[in-house]
């Protein structure tokens, strides 16, 4: 009688959130530091300082002015300030009114499927992908078409997303860095895809959108540089959050980049207000607005990350294992020592190591390593990891 | 080639914000004390200072903590919190598994529509209602059902109400206190409204939820109670927010009550998860979780609100206009001196007036008066409502 579908959505947790519970209760079993949780992206590295700092000023400000309602697209100066810190980034000239603030990456991404798109629509997704891209957009009525990455380097390939772009094709959904592989497009891929986008657009007379999603934009390592996408591809929707880059990911906050370089712009912005009304979103958090306002050229702190990196991929490559290089986020993508990646993972859990196995991304055969977690976590963990490839070794 | 609801409706705000937003706009023209802005909900008592105190006293606590993700429910805590409250409250034995967290009112019914609503099922609102009840609906791909409270008291019509039920009737959705009106719903109607549902579940094989969207719940005058409706009906389900009960609208913080003597709730509370979860909700705002936590027990303060309904009602009906005593919310309800309600809103705002003609809620001839407003406001606005009175008068 109730909705069956959102029943099931409620009662199958995500793989993710599974193993993190698994972890949980196993650690309450035998101890914090037996147990190796890599399951999930909850960031390590605490709220720097300043947020801190920030949330003390804005809370010398008069109350009402503070917990009051802001426009449902956010507070003018908040959306400035955005603005003004892109610009100086980027080299943008966008305004506050381009500017849309959201409960985080996942209202973002929710917002932009239901604005943009239409009943029976296709919004393509590069596999391996965050598994709820899939949710929101059927959520939207709409339809999730995947295009494996390429199965050398997991980047983007753009001869089959090409390819599979069809008059339906409303938007292609691009995570750089990404997760789960920690893969960065580079600037020539992206104008290649741009470039495709182009040609099927005056193929089908049709708009197709790049949705990029990118809550792991500022964090990188060694020099490689993450593409801004707008300025290569006109019909360009940002979302993005503070959750990995402040470490805020409990507050719900970022926001959706509306370019004033896309062709109507204020014609798609007026869908995303929509969508975010139609949704239930009235306004993002306001206190956590005021304080983005004051935190909004604040650096992430990338260096306990690169070290976890470094230890991880490191040690897990001298044992034998393959990795994918991680250019960004903080995540490492390891090939499963057999060709079921749920059976490795549960191999791996008897080795107290949680593993997402890949299968949850939508493909085949590897594993998630999640290193936002205390570095001891991963230098403690070798000995099992080592265990491990042993056994498969000796199978 | 976007979606065009979504265009529409975030191009078309509500007659009420835009109401506002001219206020803001006369205000900045002819001075803030010479424009008497009557349009909007949004509380003029600022957060009590409890609320400073908790936000100061969860930033104590390591920011990990504080920021990170908690459940998609909620806090354990946070939840265990608000079930503890309403047990003290209401006599009842409600845990923490009962109580979803959202980010408002807004996403509590929202998301509850989503979770009990299949595509063509019908909602039932009383009129005059919220007219964001509609979006919402219509969003989960339902109808909206409109029903007239009864036109003397603006109470429920139940019979009418019995009579608008089909096998496709989701759930009534009541508010009471009620926004726009001012009235609250007593137990008796309460328990004959309970029993007519129970009739036609009966007749129809069907489950009839009773949707109770509660902001208003401690904002009451005089030795007025709002009974409490799970223990009157089992398939109720609460949706709380602490906008108005601690002036946080800006903040989007409340919770959803799934109570434990509902038939089968674990399967209901399950379909509120899934909804939440394809909206795009991951989880509700964690430092704002940790204050609700502290201060789940603070009284509001209704004494400002008291002061200004008695001058506002005590005002207007000497002056000669036909009144809704108001019993809780912070509205008055009072009846257009001509048919055409838009028509008379035009004309008071001539005498700078800012009052919301009914239209927007679903009826014609009245309008509503928001009185969350500075004391002076309505003490300088009774020589402006008198001309308005001697214009029609002299018609």
């Amino acid at each position: 009688m109730i909705n069956q579908r959102m029943y099931e959505l409620g009662s199958e947790p995500s793989a993710i959130r599974e193993l993190f519970a698994y972890g949980q209760a196993r650690k309450a079993e035998i101890g914090e530091d037996n147990v190796f949780d890599f399951s999930i992206g909850n960031p390590s590295v605490p709220a720097p300082e300043a947020v801190k700092r920030a949330i003390l000023d804005v809370m010398e400000q008069p109350p009402a002015q503070v917990h009051g309602y802001t426009p449902s697209q956010g507070a003018p100066s908040v959306r400035a300030a955005v603005a003004a810190s892109l610009n100086r980034r980027f080299d943008t000239s966008y305004e506050g009114a381009n500017i849309y603030m959201t409960c985080g990456a996942a209202a973002s991404l929710s917002i932009c499927f239901n604005a943009v798109g239409n009943p029976g629509d296709e919004f393509i997704v590069i596999s391996p992908y965050f598994p709820e891209y899939k949710v929101w957009i059927e959520n939207a009525g709409c339809n999730c078409i995947e295009v494996p990455a390429r199965r050398d380097d997991f980047q983007m390939n753009i001869e089959a997303i090409e390819g599979a772009i069809t008059p339906k094709t409303k938007a292609i959904v691009i995570n750089s860095p990404n997760n789960p592989v920690g893969s960065v497009y580079p600037e020539c891929d992206l104008i290649e895809l741009a470039n495709a986008l182009r040609r099927k657009q005056d193929e089908f007379g049709t708009t197709i959108y790049i949705i990029a999603d990118e809550p792991y934009r500022e964090i990188v390592y060694g020099n490689v540089r993450v593409p801004f996408v707008p300025p290569i591809y006109e019909n360009t929707l940002v979302c993005y959050s503070y959750s990995k880059s402040l470490s805020l990911p409990g507050e719900r906050i970022g926001y959706i980049l509306v370019p004033n370089t896309m062709p109507d712009w204020e014609h798609t912005f007026n869908a995303v207000c929509g969508a975010g009304r139609a949704l239930g979103f009235v306004c993002a958090p306001s206190l956590l607005q005021y304080v983005i306002e004051r935190c909004v050229d604040e650096p992430s702190d990338v260096e306990a990350y690169a070290k976890n990196r470094e230890a991880l991929y490191g040690g897990l490559t001298k044992l034998g294992y393959e990795c994918v290089a991680p250019q960004g986020a903080f995540y490492l993508w390891v090939r499963a020592l057999e060709p079921d990646a749920q059976a490795f993972a549960e191999a791996a859990k008897a080795h107290e190591l949680l593993l997402v196995p890949s299968n949850s991304f939508g493909v085949e055969g590897w594993l998630r390593v999640s290193y936002c977690v205390a570095h001891e976590t991963i230098v403690n963990s070798m000995p099992a990891f080592a265990e491990l490839m042993r056994e498969y070794q000796t199978r």
